[in-house]
């Protein structure tokens, strides 16, 4: 890596101090590349819920975050640089990025759950993040893309991820499957499951505007709780027989509930939402005596499942492109911010302009 | 089966009104054997914990059962009628019984998941049980047990299928667990989890003398709740890591909590036991974050279990015997009862003397 | 069951010495059901590959069957008497055909593998088949199917069932498959393969005729062994990767060979095609050293793979329809015999017309 | 590291030529540690099977090595500098060693497959190995156990981890098993499979001297093929039956051909011995009616296998010691490899006396 080659200030949005609210700002582009890094010029970065998260400054960021730092951690970029370990990428590479930074060396890192690695860092939270021109990450998180693929759709494959692997906690081809809660995952794992073949597939969410999303993406049947007895619903369209597996994906304890409800003794669900406070769970009927199966998904697994999300995106099983649904150049970013949390957005990417 | 060769008449116990307690009679021997059916000269009859319930007539007995009607479900016995369809068993032959009596043609028995039946009929529950000389039940119930096998070891393969099939839920070879509840089918699971290699066992009672069963039983570290801090205790013992499998057997909410805080990430919690309420779960940190499986456990895979749990006592590896404490006539079985109430046995078995 | 509904004779297909050709003829309609039987009207009914076996009168035929016998297993029909102890079924159900008539009793029926029972008779193999306008079978062999279906679907459904337990002998939705071989049951595991998202797909056969309808089917990428070096062609098209998955359905060493040299370390080889002799394997360098998986497969999972594939028909993942090529009267069975014997259709059906 | 702390110079085993035989030399300790390197000093090596062909310089060993080298890949040792990126290692920590040294970032280094890097280097045969006092490795090599454990045991613990990779293929506690060959990992396999409560356990082997470890071990049956029908043998002693698994540790074709006779219907194969040439099978009944599974096992899950194998020997359920027939000065080296050759040895360890 020639430093000369690169500008040494950049764009990029931060976090300033302990408090709401984001902030553009002229940041030092990453120098001093270590032997296993490699540096990444962002060429679309994607606002996730977290950054929701972190822009509100809610518990969860005041408990995690060390201010000033680059936020996002969502991205599509071409490789500029490589540490000088680094020999399976290269200068030109696209590639698209893991967010969860791992030690390598934990029981979980080396028993193929790296994804909850005991010692994680996360891209945007604990080191500088993606809403930049430049980000530098270990080598291993940046996920080599085909050169065909839109940088737009390479942002967003870290939360594709989340739904491959909520899709695949079992195999749900040819199987029935309820995917609760049609947020941006959500509606993933909708596309997910009808290009693999699972069905009927049944999508409920409290929004609209999300629900006919979830039609496009290939829902059989959307179902609204404000409006209908979801699980007399359910029952109903299934003869009776409830589904064969739930992808949860709101982390509400109602949608939780109606969930275990219908799924059918013998199957699955799968949790990937994350509710808030405790749930109560009536193990014995819907656990234990339907002898049902329960996954707790976070991340994605390093990297099968990456593995995976590429091959359906390279092969043509799954469109990403109508989810999204807004490009801001990064100094716009409010504007990206403003939609998504008045649920008027599904997935918003920001263009670096420098 | 030609009926001039059995009393017409036996001692049973039985449930006679919709009310507590049960009552010795007479009853006939049972009749008129289908043509997959089998009578069983009963050995051995055990009492299980589901008995007690029966016994006090408890919320879920009276929505169960329509008296009167022989009580008993657990059984070592020996065949001696078979209808005219049974080839594969013959008179003589030694049997253990599998309580589960499965219709055969819903979708949970087609799809190899029998132990869920949708239209299950329970052995002492819903039809005639094995607190008598003799009992009928369908061919596919009686399992073929060695002739060298003790019928007190035959009569408890019933529960201890509970056990194998909960200790199986993911294998655990080489791997930690902990067993909340060391009643007899947490004691059993010891048994099992010794057996198949896992360790360290670490296990949790309430009852002192339940806990010094489970260090005869192979436990490594017994811990009693009311008098330490199990989750404290287990984790200084594991170096801090948790374990890598919990099995629960208490249906005690603090036991189920104690559980999911100690599990490791990346582990499993496989629930044999019935909680009476529902339980509060922490599924953001304890089944997400940690990416675990929960697996909901009943009965005994059909039959899967059998043969398992079959081999492990044919080839030694797994000696039930210690858990029968006790054994009286049928006609003392107010004796057998009175001491599992107080908490005073384990595994009781009833001796029928037609 | 009411006899005087039914004619006393129809016509039917037997292989009546023991010699080669096959007979139309006469035939006593099925009486006396079983309480666990069903009689069926057969609507459609579709010539298998062991049919042409049967026809030429081949080692395997001679060593298996005792003529005189109807012949044929493949069938699509309406319920038109029911056993007396048959609650889950009813006159005017649709229904396919499972063609293994399993004993209920032997190991691999108790443990879920009823497709390889030890005592399996074979429809249309051991007892009378289903070229006929009525068969009698046990219930349990009977799926029922929803009536908007085609006979002629119902008809392939029991070859289909191959397919799709080949297809899931591992989950390869998002992963590369090749397909070795692409007759009826190969093409219709390229239509599953398409349906749950696996990809590539790459098919090998010798027949221009089957891989046409191999890319009708789905498959990106098809090769003739007579035409080209399948395994470069392979290696070049997956960027030297070779596939994660190998369905094997040839039966042919040049194609099995094929197979385990493409096939990636780490990835797994379904094996359907049965050889006639024994195969040459360099089991160190494509099995031990890749650690690679192989399957054996035969029949069907009872019933879990009747209960996906009905699933992939009903929600519309899969269209059999293209691979039935031609239909004709029961009577004219030898056209369809020809056509099949000289590789000119993939499916034929025949109608019986009583 | 301070290199000041180590002497220059250490005895070491090479292989100075490309030719038969090896020799005692002088050689420099390793310098230059790598970031995430560390030096180990040898308390004991082991003589692996691998090290006899390198000794013979069969041609094998010529198309993989590059002389001069230290050979020697199995290992107990201590500690006594670390790299500057290793963090979860310290001066003083006892440890075995992964004899595969991977690239971290290949298809199978990032799904889980580590143990079939498609860029593996291993130790003693493509970089400088275990026979000397002191050897550089990765730290991710060093697996760290604990210090009650003697040298000889950690030095033995590569070949455990075949054996444990191959037993636990599948689940096979409370399931009957075959293991063909009983040289060191055969005998450990015997170990494992006795510890999981697998059984019957049956092994065969043509050396009388191997068999009487196989007792030892816990073998329940051991069978000559020289001197018994081992077929016929097995199938009696398993009532016709056959087994449940075979664990293939000969690379012998005959035995090979023995286990797929005698495995049974639903059964798996685990095949880890490397056969020199092709073998032939009868995939038709032995693998695709028989629905069996078939596994490629080589080398160690990395590093589950570690973590399961380090669990079994820490909690008492598997005793190597009677496996460690001899120990040499490692100047002594020609003695064990002699006896070795002459099959008068299970394992032979050597002691560096730097």
């Amino acid at each position: 890596m020639t430093d000369e080659n690169f500008p040494t200030e950049m764009s990029a949005i931060i976090k300033k101090e302990k408090q709401p609210g984001l902030e553009l700002t002229n940041w030092p582009v990453p120098r001093n590349l270590g032997p296993q890094e490699v540096l990444v010029n962002v060429k679309r970065a994607s606002i996730c819920g977290t950054d929701l998260h972190i822009y509100k400054w809610d518990q969860w960021s005041a408990a995690h975050m060390e201010p000033p730092l680059v936020v996002g951690h969502e991205m599509g970029g071409e490789i500029v640089a490589v540490g000088s370990d680094v020999h399976h990428l290269k200068i030109g590479d696209h590639v698209s990025v893991e967010t969860h930074i791992t030690c390598g060396h934990c029981m979980q890192c080396l028993t193929g759950n790296g994804h909850i690695c005991e010692n994680v860092k996360i891209l945007g939270v604990h080191v500088d993040g993606t809403y930049a021109s430049y980000v530098k990450i270990p080598a291993l998180n940046a996920i080599p893309m085909p050169k065909n693929m839109p940088w737009e759709v390479l942002s967003i494959m870290e939360p594709f991820g989340n739904a491959v692997h909520t899709v695949f906690a079992e195999d749900i081809s040819g199987k029935s499957v309820l995917i609760t809660g049609a947020g941006p995952i959500g509606l993933m794992a909708i596309a997910v499951a009808k290009a693999i073949g699972a069905g009927p597939i049944i999508t409920t969410d409290i929004s609209e505007y999300r629900l006919d999303f979830a039609k496009k993406m290939g829902a059989d049947l959307v179902l609204n709780p404000k409006e209908t007895d979801v699980i007399n619903e359910i029952l109903t369209y299934t003869d009776g027989e409830g589904v064969e597996a739930v992808l949860e994906m709101s982390g509400a304890e109602p949608a939780i509930h109606q969930g275990f409800e219908v799924v059918q003794p013998g199957g699955h669900v799968a949790l990937l939402g994350l509710p808030q406070n405790n749930v109560s769970l009536n193990l014995t009927d819907w656990v234990i005596f339907k002898a049902i199966r329960i996954y707790g998904i976070t991340g994605r697994r390093m990297f099968e499942t990456w593995f995976r999300a590429r091959k359906l995106l390279q092969t043509n099983r799954v469109n990403l492109k109508p989810l999204i649904t807004h490009s801001f150049k990064l100094s716009e970013f409010e504007k990206g911010f403003d939609l998504l949390m008045k649920g008027k957005a599904v997935k918003v990417t920001l263009i670096p302009e420098d």
